[in-house]
């Protein structure tokens, strides 16, 4: 096999603008929807956005049916459960109200109803999965963030935790991206404090990952086309998008978070994270994603605040951040130039500033974000010791899916080098 | 109505690298096409992007059907012949290869063979046509483009002269965009100057104009989602590209244009045409596109150096990048801060200027670009006097689809003007 000379951008479509969550009736009908699945957390379920919907949806004669169960960080288990309800009523499109996790349950069911499999990890990630294609096109999909930071409404990924082995992996295939996500700043407007903060953490690794991934023509060259990944490596295109998010990351997060009535802040930030996500979604992330799946797979009793949640829970964002300065001042010798350009989109001065030092200088950025949000003081802040390190390597090896795509390769004493330093922030 | 409050960024799916060509067999047999119309011009008919396409058909098995006799700057009549052909020929999946004028044929004849109207104006945009949408789904189309300009593999708009009227006009839906636009180098390698030239500054003024089109927030609101036009005006998603586009329009296209064997340049302008056709295609072009389409449908005897071309022609970019100084210069009063982000994305230096001389200044920029790539100077070098302006005029009012979008208004006496501003260049 020869090295790849290509790369694709896949097509992701979006609608931006503060209302647009009351045209998605008529999205419905003009694609042939007459029963909508709508799917949900109980939080959300309560809230203004999910109300629009349902008006929207009643407007236009579209028979709603609720699915209200959504796990915050969900699991096979709760997709399972989401898919059982799904199988009972008989629906031709699905409307997604929520963060990532109401987002990716809500993909996940399109996939497994339409083409349900003879096991359930046939279409799930190898090694952990079959890693089968999906057969065929699915049911029209509207997602409606409510969050700003996941960017799941670009993208064909859709990530869980496989009880079992107390470790995050995922379903990912072109096929399974949402036939438009609707990006409304009116339905982030109630986001709790610490919801922004986490969710705006997870844009910012996402856009660094994506823009500091390997390049694609690092990789292998595939037999086919079709067998080009989605997580691809950086390349050009990948790169504008991922570096334009983190410029509206320096320019809006702290401004979105501490002030959830800055409209021009909340509506930069929910651009910033579909920009984010066709950028990953494109590239791919490494390392703190990689990372972060065993940090929140083998959560202890951490509760978030912020998060109304009936389990210990080290919400997403969070688990992502708090590996990444670690990691990016071990990846920066990799390619110092691309860290400090990072860094400077971010709002870092790296004017005169040495190669051996873009680690640190991105590091240390990305720290000032973290503490100026209040996110917890590194991983020993949600109840991890030295002696958690092992089980945190373990959970982090079978996703070599991601950590693959790492400027600079980690093994096992890599990655507890990595954990020990990830225990404290700063 | 109200005002616009949302924009839409639609899908375009490009693949990227030299010699991907190579793989579009493997694309079409994963489309599940078994016989293929390959929509081609007599002159690419003979060049190696086709032979490249036919031996990847044959190695997959695919019957290729050719199609070789695309015009250059299609008429209504060329399209009917193509159609015609391709109604002869039972094909599930269409290839095009070549420039803008072979892909735009490719789009109708997928779209007049799958849905064939009872009047061929039915499709075409109003006020000449009816306008009317496009019934569902078309069959596979990959675009593969043999210069670096029109964007088209990136678009949902098919441009055609409608004969009788001497007068561009054309077609656009969401749905006649290209399944995938293969972007090979390899394939503008042959690229006469001439045409490397003027499809190089098709791009550029696509850039601008998107980037200076009336934003989106301008337009009034459409009763129901799908009617938001693709040409909405511009917006933060388009600017991105419109400006990556412009930055490397100003690194690259004299490269290009110079030296056929720079391969870097090649790349990147083959790069720059997506972009800038992914930022027009979401945002739309307005007057120097508008004041164009008279300009070619009016050509008297003006044979363009570098076109195996039958017939008078003025190339596409050409014909557009004649008008843009003297648009420029009367749009800037609208919006002088963007005219000059535009000059400085294409390399002029900003610094002090103040906004009254933002005109000129991006007007002296584009003009620079034309006199060192040898375009005629000005409508005069291409066969026009005073004596046609009325004529030049009658053919832009129009174009109200694009025209519209114009940052300042411009009626028949400022057309005028534009028109006798646009004689000569410099």
């Amino acid at each position: 096999m020869t090295h790849e000379f290509a790369f694709e951008m896949a097509a992701s479509s979006v609608r931006f603008g503060p209302g647009v969550t009351g045209e998605v009736g008529m999205d419905l009908v003009d694609h042939g929807v007459r029963r909508a699945l709508v799917v949900t957390d109980a939080t959300v379920a309560r809230l203004a956005p999910m109300h629009t919907v349902l008006a929207a949806l009643e407007a236009q004669g579209i028979v709603a049916v609720i699915y209200d169960r959504v796990r915050v960080e969900p699991t096979d288990v709760s997709f399972r459960d989401a898919i059982q309800f799904a199988g009972e009523h008989e629906v031709d499109g699905l409307v997604a109200v929520g963060g990532g996790s109401v987002i990716d349950t809500a993909k996940a069911v399109n996939l497994y109803t339409t083409y349900p499999p003879s096991d359930f990890l046939d279409y799930v990630n190898a090694p952990i999965g079959k890693a089968m294609p999906v057969p065929g096109p699915l049911k029209p999909l509207f997602a409606i963030p409510t969050t700003a930071g996941t960017g799941s409404e670009t993208t064909g990924v859709s990530i869980f935790d496989l009880t079992a082995l107390h470790a995050k992996t995922g379903i990912a295939s072109r096929r399974l991206k949402p036939t438009l996500g609707l990006l409304d700043p009116e339905n982030t407007r109630t986001m709790p404090p610490e919801v922004a903060a986490s969710s705006g953490l997870d844009i910012l690794s996402h856009a660094v990952e994506s823009f500091t991934a390997i390049p694609y023509s690092s990789r292998l060259r595939p037999d086919r086309p079709a067998l080009r990944p989605a997580y691809q490596g950086s390349n050009p295109i990948s790169d504008v998008w991922s570096l334009q998010a983190l410029r509206l990351v320096a320019a809006y997060l702290v401004r979105a978070v501490e002030d959830p009535s800055d409209d021009e802040a909340r509506a930069q930030m929910i651009l910033a994270a579909s920009y984010a996500g066709v950028g990953f979604g494109n590239a791919g992330v490494h390392l703190p994603h990689g990372m972060s799946y065993p940090v929140s797979g083998n959560v202890k009793d951490y509760r978030a605040p912020g998060y109304a949640s009936d389990h210990a829970l080290v919400p997403h964002g969070v688990s992502v951040i708090l590996n990444a300065p670690a990691v990016f001042r071990f990846t920066a010798s990799a390619s110092p130039a691309r860290h400090l350009q990072a860094a400077e989109a971010l709002g870092a001065t790296v004017a005169g500033v040495v190669a051996a030092d873009a680690g640190r200088v991105l590091a240390d950025r990305i720290t000032w974000f973290m503490e100026r949000l209040r996110v917890p003081n590194g991983l020993s802040a949600v109840g991890y010791s030295a002696a958690d390190i092992p089980a945190l390597v373990e959970g982090t090896l079978p996703q070599h899916r991601v950590t693959k795509l790492s400027p600079r390769a980690a093994g096992p004493d890599d990655l507890a080098a990595l954990f020990e330093d990830a225990m404290t922030a700063w």
